[in-house]
């Protein structure tokens, strides 16, 4: 089984990475299709379920009444159901073998099934640059709006991931490779970035074996 | 010009990584050199040099007097000179072509190469069991002994990259790729990590030409 996870900053490239290494080694890619999943079991729209969960979801403890924990106000929190819901959702998806998946906290949710675990990052310049290039037309942010969204988008996946993982995102540690993609056309890396993920793979295969 | 510079934690394998690295690569590695080349030019023993650059080096402030900056009290420190030292001695090698270099903050001291900046790191287990294999005769470090001479040794790197750097040691947004080593057989590595060097150079020289 090999599970490649990417974790990103916005604007990064980190999704085209994915969509690229998945292609180049021949393996599925889930982004969105984690929400549409989420949608088939929850009977939710996915654009909704996507506008719950990329706000930073609201941290809920649970409560403690003389000793015992109880969890009623949690599990009846629909933030932290969406969760669940996409808890199963990756491990539907994980069943059907080798993946890359991007985002979704998918390192930490998944980590049973020993993923190569990637960040992808860059300087801000050339997020905003990224962003730009991409943008739909009519997107009339100025630099100072942009910078904020970039902040704002990141802050919220930082506080996902703090839910679930004792790591900060974007913390090394919680990762095997961090890719710096400042300056760089994501294409041209691919080769060399799968040659690293095979040997990887391969390494850990024979170290089990 | 393809230069790699590697920062590591202590028994992260890094300078193994740097050693397999360059000779994949078929380039020079500099490590212990370095030493070698402030030895020649300040008359010190390297071994002297090694132990005065170690320990964190003393990081002195300019004293301002009545809004004018006092540099005396640097330029006579011995670690500052060594510092000047070690920085012509980086150019000096620099200036011989291609190569990897390890440690001595050269990733910073030698930034207008453009190097590929390496930072190689891995679990506390994985490093302690990296020392136990490579200790020599005799050593009898408990655990716990160990686990804080690797702290230390990591809080003096971190600190002597301090007085160079405005990214902390470590910090990813410092380095091109970091890779973690945890569990990992560094040798098998070494193909795939020798393919993503050179598609970063290749693309990197594309984007100048």
């Amino acid at each position: 089984m090999r599970m490649i996870t990417v974790s990103r900053e916005f604007g990064s490239g980190g999704r085209e990475v994915g969509k690229r290494l998945a292609d180049a080694l021949g393996i599925a890619y889930y982004d969105r299709e984690v929400l549409e999943e989420i949608a088939k079991s929850s009977h939710l729209d996915p654009e909704y379920i996507e506008k719950s969960m990329e706000g930073g979801m609201p941290v809920q403890y649970p409560i403690t009444v003389s000793h015992s924990f109880s969890y009623i106000p949690v599990l009846q929190s629909p933030a932290l159901n969406l969760l669940i819901e996409q808890n199963k959702a990756l491990e539907r998806l994980a069943k059907q073998g080798d993946c890359v998946i991007v985002g979704r906290s998918a390192d930490v949710l998944l980590e049973r099934y020993n993923p190569l675990r990637l960040f992808v990052y860059a300087d801000m310049e050339s997020k905003m640059r990224r962003c730009r290039e991409r943008a739909q037309e009519g997107e009339t942010y100025t630099n100072k709006e942009l910078r904020r969204q970039i902040r704002q988008i990141d802050k919220a996946r930082a506080a996902n991931h703090a839910f679930v993982s004792s790591f900060a995102w974007g913390d090394r540690r919680g990762y095997d490779l961090c890719i710096n993609t400042t300056d760089c056309n994501i294409k041209e890396l691919i080769p060399g970035l799968s040659a690293y993920v095979n040997a990887w793979f391969a390494e850990r295969e024979k170290a089990q074996s």
